[in-house]
């Protein structure tokens, strides 16, 4: 309950605040001015767009419109993240402001900085001399592993770092209690329906990049995409049998989103034997990560948005470093920041033989996110915890927060919840 | 259990009823015959469209099947908006008969006024020398915010009220009992699902308004959608802050719903800007008629059908009279019943300086379609009643209609049902 | 929960498989070889389509990628089929080992035949001087009533007779016990999902016939798709009122989907009210069908998968042999082996006065498809039993497979499941 409500919050306010100045910030630019590589600077509230709607021509404004909306798509996907991993004790005040701030302007900047034509790490960007400005061949990431996934990811841990543990989940001595899980029927469907839903992300994806609809880039996504589920899937079913002898359904969904994660930067560029590969060790990478984040540093991150979203999803950027085949580059951008010479430069996975720059340029996105990320949502998490504003009290956590927040005016009773979303005591 | 079976038998009974007879009374004109303003009367059981279906040219037959196919959604969508509002308490024959009702020939009609283009108040009809008939302007209702949303909402209202309220909802001196509510996990579910589908009906609307499937019409709907349902959800959760220090999270899926209800008529043509204002205002008129409903009226409308789809729907019909944006109503219907003449004959809101036969025209739709709707359905249902056949027993109702109804033949077991959704007592 | 896990399972499994070896198998053919008309045999693991991905025209490597998607689309709903028929009692790995079985040769081998352009009973085999192979028509079988949905139920006949019944599912004398069904709520969701994902399996299926978007087809598709569900549940709830004076919901909606099977195959070359026909003697189909499983041959197939998809699948193939309008079948196959003289040669249903030949066409994909699925799976199943590999102990049936289990490592206790998916004792 506690986690739906703010899932369909962010939606809400994810739309105002990108609206108003999320979608200026990652790709306005005033015309007759300066590219800025840091931010956007033009359109707030689609101001120009709704004056250019009726020209005659209308090929800005069309694009505009159909591509805000796609964008904010992608942000409430990147805003969403956080709200598992502060379950059950973030108050709603401090919960609406983090959405708020996440999608007007934390997350417009990555985008700004990664797909935005005048971004500074941007493969779209072509201001060196047709050569994208960061190692002549900028970050490759399709549809957001770094963009979308590391962003919530690493917001993630910084709410569930500052927030603290939940009552009760660590022993003085630091142990960890198990606590009661989600309901694991809501969790498989809901595994579905992202499985799904990323067939509308990815291959969507290349509607964004320029003008190039190519079916067959498109086609690609959507395999590539089915395998690395698939095989995260799989791997996971595999290890958690050899460990434990029994077989693990939540562990399974987990491991096919990390597979989907793993592959949403590369999926254009990549064979799919390659998303088979991504997937899978990107499954085994979210079981290390989440039992660091747990059992090493000690963060209570129930849904474990963090090893998910935000380890699993470096390792996505990273992959098109690795595996990115030379011909899909030039297929997908050949035509932007890499110039003609995909090939000449080698700018391909270094598995392939390719030159180390764009594993270099993946290394610099994962850098630039963690810190930027890190360090605003970090100060925005830390100031409304040192106001007192962050966590509930412990009473009303441990009574539930559903059974305590969440009255039900229309009908004049508190909802006693679904208990499966309960925290045990 | 009860909601959900009417809800799939609705989409089976309307399905053969619109077939039958429904398409052809909405969109069916005889070649040869006169335009007939108030009903069309032919292609029934799409003899024509099965006909004509393999002609060389195939233009008529191909767009007779998509539209059909598409209108016949919308039917259903309308149809099922009762299914909530007699819950609990109507018997199963009563209902299906309602569904064919309904989707064969009361629904239909009012498409045919509105959406056709014979119809005496539809913007499409353009025999008065170029204009439409009403007013020169005729009703801008681009998704159906009164065809769908309040002919459900006002066959809702006759529903609910005629059948009388649930056993135990009202004290002998009026004083309103709470009852127990549904499950709030379900609710956001279907909220989601249907805030999705949305982006299916409002922007899917182009394709039937002629052939003009102009991607930023559709972008600009979609983006208007989006912030709609994110403006009537914020102001929810807000408004219900405030009176109640409480956060509601079936109070904030109303609020998306009614936002989204609010822009359905006007999506196309109003700014995003306005598209906010409409979902946030829809939002309180919503809390203001759910109370009059059920406080005042003494209807008892389990789901609120009426208030969301009935009041909410005439507000949304209001909005282009207010709100519509000559470019864009130019855009979007400029080469139909308002000829050239968008701009010199001030056809856009008022609050654009407009005239005001365009809130004109609006308000006839939401007076006409209160009329014909009330009239028709409440005649029905009244007619049921008195013949003893609306309502079930009350000891079944007591006992729970899912208990009593729903034997499972298959498993030879009464089903239990889902505990939430029964009535207390 | 042990079906949803299956489920989720095969899609894993099946993408590798059908990835690895079973799209070759259904479409690959050496180019400079000659054709086979019994499996394909080239293009593993996309290694053409992965190498030509990049050519100049790009035509191969384009269909290439959409078709493989689309057709592991088509994969994972055929191998998913059976996943409830072994409910309960059947051990991870025999299943794993069935999914990855199913989708790497047993169902590409059978679209091979029917759908593949060099297949022995393909409407789309030309190589009998312009018309195909078999009767010079080849089977109609649009969107895979026997490919899919045959194959699927009789693969779940398999398992579910040599796996045996649930422990307590008969007496000792052969009486049937009524065991605890599946929650209904969950069925009416999981049919709403279904009718809708229908349409895009079934409208789809034109993208894969050849080159021939027509919308027209598709729309057509998409009404009999809509008016045969609705004439299956429509079906069910009278007929079994009429036999229970009650309502059933469970049996509305596996009526729904017995409609929904049933026009599978025709739904391109029939007209409307043909598929209300199709739909509702599909329903009844299905309730003989269901009684005949367990009672007479007391196979214990807890949902009824070969009733509904072997048993209406099979009605549904048959179906374009009574059914077929000409103008129709000329549209959707004139182009491929019915030459041009649909027509001529009476190739229709016989209802219309159509040759036999079509009918004789359909019954013998009947006939190969059970012979060829029942011999391998049976096969399979039986090997497995024999091996004991294939059935859980009594004591882990009885505890309720989910209990035993699924442990949920990460939260460190065995999840207990949601109880209305338990079998009663």
């Amino acid at each position: 309950m506690n986690i739906l409500l703010k899932n369909i919050l962010d939606a809400c306010v994810g739309a105002i605040g990108f609206y108003l100045f999320g979608y200026a910030f990652a790709y306005g630019r005033k015309p007759g001015t300066d590219a800025n590589g840091f931010i956007g600077n033009w359109n707030f509230a689609l101001s120009y767009t709704t004056e250019q709607s009726f020209a005659a021509d209308g090929n800005f404004a069309g694009a505009g419109w159909q591509q805000f909306f796609f964008q904010w798509s992608f942000c409430a996907a990147a805003t969403t993240i956080v709200s598992g991993a502060v379950a059950e004790r973030c108050t709603f005040g401090a919960y609406v402001a983090y959405a708020f701030f996440l999608s007007s302007f934390v997350y417009p900047v990555v985008v700004h900085w990664v797909w935005a034509s005048d971004g500074w790490l941007s493969a779209f960007n072509t201001s060196d001399g047709g050569y994208a400005k960061i190692l002549k061949t900028g970050a490759i990431d399709f549809a957001g592993s770094g963009v979308v996934h590391m962003t919530g990811g690493i917001a993630a841990l910084c709410g569930a770092a500052i927030i603290g543990p939940r009552v009760g989940r660590f022993e003085s001595n630091g142990a960890v209690n198990e606590m009661k899980g989600h309901s694991a029927v809501l969790v498989v469907m809901g595994t579905f329906l992202l499985w799904f839903g990323w067939f509308g992300f990815n291959p969507g994806s290349n509607l964004v990049i320029g003008s190039r609809v190519a079916a067959e880039i498109v086609s690609r996504v959507a395999v590539c995409t089915a395998l690395g589920g698939g095989a995260g899937g799989f791997t996971m079913l595999v290890w958690k049998w050899l460990r434990t002898r029994a077989w693990d359904v939540v562990a399974v969904c987990n491991g096919i989103l990390a597979g989907l994660v793993a592959v949403t930067a590369g999926c254009a560029v990549i064979e799919p034997w390659a998303a088979i590969i991504a997937g899978a060790v990107g499954a085994l990478v979210f079981c290390g990560a989440d039992y660091l984040t747990l059992h090493v540093a000690k963060v209570d991150d129930p849904v474990s948005a963090f090893p998910l979203h935000g380890v699993v999803g470096a390792w996505g950027v990273l992959l098109p470093g690795l595996l990115a085949k030379g011909d899909y580059v030039e297929q997908a951008y050949g035509s932007y920041g890499f110039g003609s010479t995909v090939d000449e430069g080698h700018r391909y996975g270094i598995l392939y033989g390719g030159h180390a720059q764009v594993l270099l340029s993946q290394f610099i996105e994962v850098l630039v996110i963690t810190a930027w990320v890190g360090a605003l949502v970090g100060v925005f998490f830390f100031i409304v915890h040192k106001a007192g504003m962050l966590r509930v009290s412990t009473e009303e956590e441990l009574a539930g927060l559903d059974v305590i927040n969440y009255a039900s005016i229309k009908n004049g009773k508190q909802y006693k919840g679904d208990s499966s979303n309960h925290s045990g005591s």
